[in-house]
């Protein structure tokens, strides 16, 4: 047995998100049947994933791996399960790690952007992969606000309910506004995400933006980890996951009680 | 009545092409019955379009003109028929012109653009809207080939047969290859266009970059008018017409016999 960690790419628009579920197709679903028909072992699943995308949600470099004793050279992964994948899903790399690599315990890092198009007029071209606004936009109090979010903070009240993480303290490593042309995108790291985070984020920068919700009010949601303080819930389409980046070795010690990254939540 | 110029931007994946035809849902059979509901004008039809893209074939400033006698203030068009579009087609944009205006006649150049991606591996984000190629591409000889067709010259090398155009020579007045990451931006702005043109100079150059065509054979094909030095057709769904740009009156006098943009092609 070896362990492959492969990275993929997906248009989220026709998925019931990343993960397995009973009811409506997944990435993960049509992933692993890839998987079993090159590797030709009925019964595999991938082993882990680093990110946990919501239904319509996207990604440019989600990572999974998969153990397998299957002996195909590792750089032929990807074209072995790109003729098998829909073209909605591609493997764009894969990598031969060690036994124990684990795709979410191991993540020091996830990217993920919050893509709107901001403009008087929709875009048909973008219209499943950016959020359309079509008034103004005061990006400078944006980037106050977006200020106010980094670093390690209880992000209790940027959390939809119905997340299994059992802490919400997170540390935001980047969270950053780069306009371009018509586009604004929001990009933000951290070490862990709790459930519908980014898109909460999105949405609270949006309606400071738009003069809609104070600065003082971000820096209250923070403080009382009050989910009505912050906005509302963005929909999916804008976000995509875009890196996952990795240490060599475990992000967090296997003694660490307090285990956040193992109850993370879905984006 | 008067005249109403729109600018239009659609996804064209779904559609048989822009114009109207018997078999196949097109984008002006979806603007017209739009523009019927909005206006109360039952038998409207669009009077011209600057460009016939074809099926498969993007836009984002394709541009129509309409004679109507509805008296809806022209800046609420727009929001007026977008709300009865569906989500792949868009007006972002709307004028009055006067009388004599013709989309068609009037324009001075057209701007495409074909999207190439280079990567090893697909990127199911722009699976439509970009042709991936997966291989290294010489990007100086493809711009010492593109720039042997800027100018005025006869394409009939870079013509698919079917064109209803009298004559094939038409005035390149730009022609530039601009990398963007994984991307390579094709941009081809002439007075005009025949059957198929850009995507047989995209082909033509995508073969010049891959070593498996000359520049010598592309200055022969300029020469000798023979298609077969020239190279495929690229599919439609990496070309987008980006922009028409008009002056304040006809490209051309009306005493002007040869009349090539009368019957310009299809893209």
């Amino acid at each position: 047995m070896r362990s492959i960690k492969l990275i993929l790419a997906y248009d989220g628009t026709a998925y019931a998100g990343f993960q397995r579920q009973p009811n409506g197709v997944t990435v993960q679903q049509r992933l692993e049947e890839a998987l079993r028909a090159v590797t030709g072992e009925p019964d595999l699943r991938i082993a882990s994933a680093a990110g946990r995308t919501d239904a319509g949600v996207h990604a440019r470099g989600q990572v999974v791996h998969v153990r397998t004793g299957a002996t195909i050279p590792v750089d032929r992964w990807p074209a072995a399960l790109n003729s098998r994948l829909p073209e909605d899903i591609a493997v764009v790399g894969a990598e031969a790690v060690p036994p124990d690599f684990h795709a979410r315990y191991w993540a020091r890092e996830k990217r993920y952007r919050y893509t709107f198009h901001v403009s008087p007029y929709p875009a048909p071209l973008i219209r499943h992969f950016a959020y359309h606004w079509h008034r103004p936009l005061d990006l400078a109090a944006m980037r106050r606000a977006a200020d106010l979010l980094v670093g390690r903070h209880d992000f209790a009240a940027f959390r939809a309910s119905g997340g299994s993480a059992k802490t919400s303290v997170r540390t935001v490593t980047r969270l950053s506004l780069t306009p371009q042309g018509t586009l604004l995108f929001l990009d933000v790291a951290a070490d862990g995400f709790l459930y519908n985070m980014v898109r909460i984020i999105a949405g609270t920068l949006l309606e400071v933006g738009a003069g809609r919700r104070t600065i003082a009010q971000v820096a209250q949601a923070l403080k009382t980890g009050d989910r009505r303080l912050a906005g509302r819930t963005l929909p999916p389409h804008g976000l995509c996951l875009e890196e996952v980046v990795y240490g060599d070795g475990p992000a967090r010690p296997a003694w660490w009680a307090d285990d956040a990254d193992a109850a993370d939540d879905a984006e």
